[in-house]
């Protein structure tokens, strides 16, 4: 079985992840074991801190080792092709692989590959569904349901794999999932909400990376005028819901489309619970997979 | 002991390595331990996937924790000479050392430092045993045997420690090697069989890599027109006898050594049993080493 | 407790440290284990060999695991700022933070806001605590005591975390430090000591790394003359006690801060046993602020 997507998934499954990472949160920090001896490939074709260092930390945590290919001075460099690369590593049999790459679809080749379980970390504009239950765990965790919560998701939803997967699980768990940003930034065919139509009276708010590159090119080297029309400004975070919560799956772009008195606010954030439910989400799915 | 060259190890020896290489590979993805609480160097100057991949493998799944020295941002770049470094590194009593290097006998020179083993995995164009062991074993768990093969070696045997190791080791195990290249590839003084010659009657056709930047360089940017002349068709594959097999060291690059109808021939290619069995010998060097 | 500055440490802690260091340097290359489970997290914003290794080794051989940060490729190129890293980190629970950073005051930065005792392996130009506390385990090992010893550090003291480190360990062990160098690169306000004269009577004489950049711009391209005025020459060396011994932090720039004649005579030279002592203070560093 391969976690390629939130479709990957059935309910059943869906729920076992989610009891079981809250469970393990409980024990945050502790080694947990069980995976001994076990052996974790981690193949990230881009940069990542959160996704690598909590995957290891999962991994470790489980008694498990992980060993992480060197990609930039890989055989990548040598031209070889993904498929190549895959069966090399398959034939190595590992326990199970945790794939990131920029074009959509990359894992699906690879885990068509392996025989171990195959993990996608998110790939291009697809899908990161580890991010959606460690976003679906957070929510759980802080509102003890999932079940009829308004979710805003907000910002670049077109390029966002966040996005994707999320609109895909919450709505399976019973939220109502709003997606807007800058009509630019959306879907084609999505609905043209706007970012205060969106946020207006949501339990959630989840505030979405813009990068930099993007900012700098549609919308001129302008970070507070992005702020101030489409970002998480604390005079729109007021028009959610009086006990609203904000997340963000990081890293957060201060001033851009998050104020700092937003993403500082303890009683109004989520983002650190996020990071520490994704290393138990983690576990959990590695659990699954390789037992 | 260290691993620096087929030299170093006794007829003994390499059977007891391929012997224990075999047996691992049948348990092909357990953990096996017996080096628990050992830690295993890894110090790699050139670039490399599999064989870094496949050594950290083998160590974890002995039990072992595999620390690979981050070459490119290390004290290399403040011009600590190798003598220095492999003082530093003696002086942490690592339980072994894996060491990668342009510089032919370089492994050699670290060897006369540590008291830990040290296994060359690569030497500029000198030896590079455990692919040699790999190839060995891959060949004997096929055929059962290596006594009485005939081996094709092709390609750009001047510049190849893999040829080099295998011209060493399969001779001593009882088969025939032949060597055949481009000219400008092979060795000074070396009998000049074409390919074709090579590859006629034999049991085994074993492909080098070329490096693209000799191939841009020497033979103009024609890799079909390589191929055509000294790669690896099927025409010329069918030269070899009926149940021959292929191998290649891998990366492999497709059309230019090796026709893509070879490659991906599951009855003719032993490229993926190579990389398996490279984890088994590995694990079956190290026990030895460190016991 | 966090390990930040020498001033970290109460008296007892520093005894604690040497005691238990020196205990584990006997048994040197043994796994010890206690600390199975344990995560640590290695988060180097500058390079480092020795230090890195060494930190990774001492976690091992205690049986924990250590997870190094790629920083290259990590959120710092995407604008993320250290608090929010820090924050990050801190939600996946290590159960320790090795860093390193090019600015002073940084690793304590991170102290603040990580739960998890924070060890810092280098910041700027301020501390560097693990390097003094092997350098004072190295200088008791030998002689047995470093209560009444003359210590000469000599080299870049400006710019030198080990010297800031050492100058304030080595005096609350009872030592004598005396601090000597180009006068461009001694602190403002500093007693000018020649070289010579602070080497003279000398029982332990520390040479510093001069930065080759440094090297370059303010001194002219010519190591040799470096040498001559303010290196290690074993001319100069002669002036220390007849008993006298030679550290170094390294990696070792020979012919500039320090003659090879010098730097390779192994009744002169604690080079080596400061890296294997570098392993054991560590070990009873992780084995202090984890338990």
């Amino acid at each position: 079985m391969d976690l390629l997507s939130i479709d990957s998934l059935s309910d059943e499954q869906i729920q076992q992840i989610l009891d079981r990472a809250l469970a393990l949160h409980v024990r945050s920090g502790e080694g947990v074991g069980g995976l001994e001896g076990r052996i974790v490939f981690n193949l990230f074709y881009e940069n990542s801190t959160r996704t690598l260092m909590s995957f290891a930390t999962a991994t470790h945590r489980l008694g498990a080792a992980a060993i992480t290919m060197p990609v930039e001075q890989s055989s990548v460099s040598k031209g070889e092709t993904l498929e190549d690369t895959a069966r090399t590593l398959n034939a190595m049999r590992p326990d199970l692989l945790v794939m990131r790459h920029r074009e959509n679809g990359a894992p699906a080749e690879v885990a068509g590959i392996m025989d171990a379980p195959v993990i996608n970390a998110g790939d291009g504009t697809n899908e990161h569904p580890t991010q959606a239950l460690l976003d679906a765990a957070t929510i759980r965790h802080h509102f003890g349901r999932i079940d009829g919560l308004q979710v805003a998701i907000c910002g670049d939803i077109r390029h966002s794999r966040v996005a994707r997967s999320n609109a895909k699980l919450l709505p399976r768990l019973g939220a109502e999932v709003r997606l807007a940003g800058p009509p630019e930034l959306m879907p084609d065919g999505a609905q043209r909400l706007s970012v205060d139509e969106a946020i207006n009276d949501a339990d959630v708010v989840m505030m979405l990376r813009v990068q930099r590159e993007r900012l700098d090119q549609e919308f001129g080297d302008a970070p507070g005028e992005f702020l101030a029309s489409y970002g998480l400004t604390a005079d729109r975070c007021a028009q959610a819901k009086p006990n609203a919560m904000v997340m963000h799956p990081g890293p957060i772009n201060r001033g851009v489309e998050i104020a700092d008195a937003v993403a500082d606010d303890p009683a109004r954030s989520l983002i650190t619970l996020q990071v520490a439910m994704g290393v138990a989400v983690r576990m959990a799915c590695l659990e699954m997979l390789i037992a």
